[in-house]
């Protein structure tokens, strides 16, 4: 299935980008006045093989949940309870993903694909809010600075569970995919893969994830450059790299991102977690960048890393470092606010206006 | 009246700040992970008066229109014709404003308070879409390197249309008013403003505007330096920079920026247009910016002095050069994102998460 998967991710539609740009330069304002907007526009159309491209509606949240071995050597304040208890916070409709994606008409759909207790569900709360989808590969990842965090079949099941999410959720009717996580101590992985991708030495891409002191960040970076002299991941096997020192959330993020690139849908990316899974991605497939969008610029350093990587300008940049795909849902108003130019705006020609 | 729209003009509430700051710590996410967020939500606590303050619904941007005797002196490619025919295109619900507005459900009134030639008006157009208001103080501006741009009793007379519009939109219900501006030529004056209230040197707060080529670029600069040598401004009385060197749409922007603050309800900032009314309308009340909200960087070098002397930071960084609001309009759901948080997100004891 992931090599099916990989196999129908296809360049961009070139007729479809000519079109947009062309129409582009004939709508009612100065050529280029909408700067970074523009340009994406003209990637939707190419992706969607059609201009304008449909209008990125519905949206859908996809949160991946896990949990960490790496947790045991002290690399966040947070207790690992903390993410099963958050769970139950998304689906009561209480978290800040809840709050932003009323805001923008968007579900949400919470994956258990790793979380090491089972989530209690209350069926009432789920059935009139966020869904719950039950894909447990293993209950957390083992410590990567003793043992690789999953196996090869344990990465390959949560990346195609990440896959078979997509498929659901564009089978659904969603015309735009939002990158969502949670899982405490998963900014730790999230660097080892960014640095195992990049090249970008440990303590250029850690960062101090949802606030960690000087002691724990410094640990922080000594753990993710054991675990990389442990396993010396090789970039060019992705499912090696998110076996070695990945999460499960991390990996089903990658399924995510591929499903939607083989389906044509464009994938929002939120946050450091995402930006590392994008990388996997990348390393699967090259042309499943064109489908991926950054949300925002978190403000984990790896993220930035990993944007430049693959060439990707996030849309926002506010300092923010929550997770949950928050920063996807902020940026979804431009995502769609670019794409509306292409259907809504007037020519120079229809609307009577004089050029330069 | 202007008197006492500026007298009306209060510091921000304290008891409500210190009650934003202490609701943002205890809510379910790590402190700080919502980024520039969080001191928005409290300021507009501190501007409401209460915690938390009322969601910025509904939207209504302003767009004022006016033409510029310096259009003459060959700042800008465009024929001065386009500024109206742009109306047109307003009211017929063809523009880029036009299309952000339908998306974030925000009205659009324009107003003719300065444009050269008449607006044609189609009644059927009008009753469905965006207003006209017919507010013209006259029809264009002097040009400015050869006379006062206006008079005192007109740069005031649009001032005070704009203080009616923002009495009018908050009395109808918006929650917040955007700035928007249309007028060909209208980034000269706006560096000349900046100039004038920040000392900057021309050559650094000029632009390119919608697009101009070198030649042009450097006429507008010694434009700008001409008109700033013959009236030599005085930054203390801005009624009197306003009408040496200003746009009746920049004076009816300070305006609006001054009535949206003397009723406590946030503005939120287009582009350089708006940036150099909002240097005029601080000092007319240095309390007025804590009711603007920066929405974007403009491309335009201009707006980031202006801001900077503001001591405010734009929510969207996208190379947007258009102005009509579109900036303002992108960032609306991150202001309104950011004061749902302190409306819909639970607290740690309430959703029964664990704190670090």
């Amino acid at each position: 299935m992931l090599e099916t998967t990989i196999a129908a991710i296809r360049p961009l539609d070139e007729p479809a980008v000519a079109a947009a740009r062309d129409l582009q330069a004939r709508l009612t304002k100065p050529a280029g006045s909408l700067g970074a907007l523009e340009g994406l526009s003209v990637r939707l159309a190419g992706l969607a093989g059609t201009c304008p491209p449909p209008l990125p509606e519905p949206a859908a949240v996809a949160i991946f949940a896990g949990d960490h071995g790496v947790h045991a050597q002290g690399v966040t304040p947070w207790p690992q309870e903390v993410t099963v208890q958050m769970i139950g916070n998304f689906l009561a409709g209480g978290a800040v993903v809840n709050a932003f994606a009323r805001q923008a008409g968007a579900t949400v759909t919470v994956v258990d694909v790793g979380v090491a207790t089972v989530p209690p569900v209350d069926a009432a709360e789920v059935s009139m809010g966020p869904r719950l989808v039950a894909a447990n590969v293993r209950r957390g990842t083992r410590d990567m600075t003793v043992t690789a965090a999953l196996t090869r079949d344990e990465a390959r099941a949560a990346v195609e569970t990440g896959v078979r999410v997509a498929g659901e959720l564009v089978d659904a009717g969603a015309g735009i995919l939002l990158t969502g996580d949670m899982g405490i101590g998963n900014t730790t992985p999230s660097a080892a893969l960014i640095a195992a991708f990049t090249g970008v030495d440990p303590a250029a891409v850690t960062g101090r994830g949802t606030g960690v002191d000087d002691e724990t960040y410094q640990r922080k970076i000594d753990v993710v450059r054991a675990a990389l002299r442990r396993h010396r991941p090789d970039p060019a096997d992705p499912l090696g790299v998110l076996a070695a020192v990945g999460g499960l959330e991390h990996a089903a993020l990658v399924g995510l991102i591929l499903g939607g690139a083989a389906r044509r849908v464009p994938v929002l990316l939120d946050g450091v977690i995402a930006a590392s899974a994008a990388l996997a991605a990348a390393a699967f497939a090259p042309d499943a960048v064109g489908a991926m969008v950054a949300g925002h610029r978190s403000a984990e350093p790896g993220a930035s890393v990993a944007l430049r990587h693959l060439g990707l300008d996030p849309l926002i940049d506010l300092g923010l470092r929550l997770g949950e795909g928050t920063g996807a849902l902020l940026a979804l108003p431009v995502v769609t606010g670019a794409v509306r130019v292409l259907h809504e705006v007037a020519t120079f020609d229809a609307a009577g206006v004089s050029e330069k």
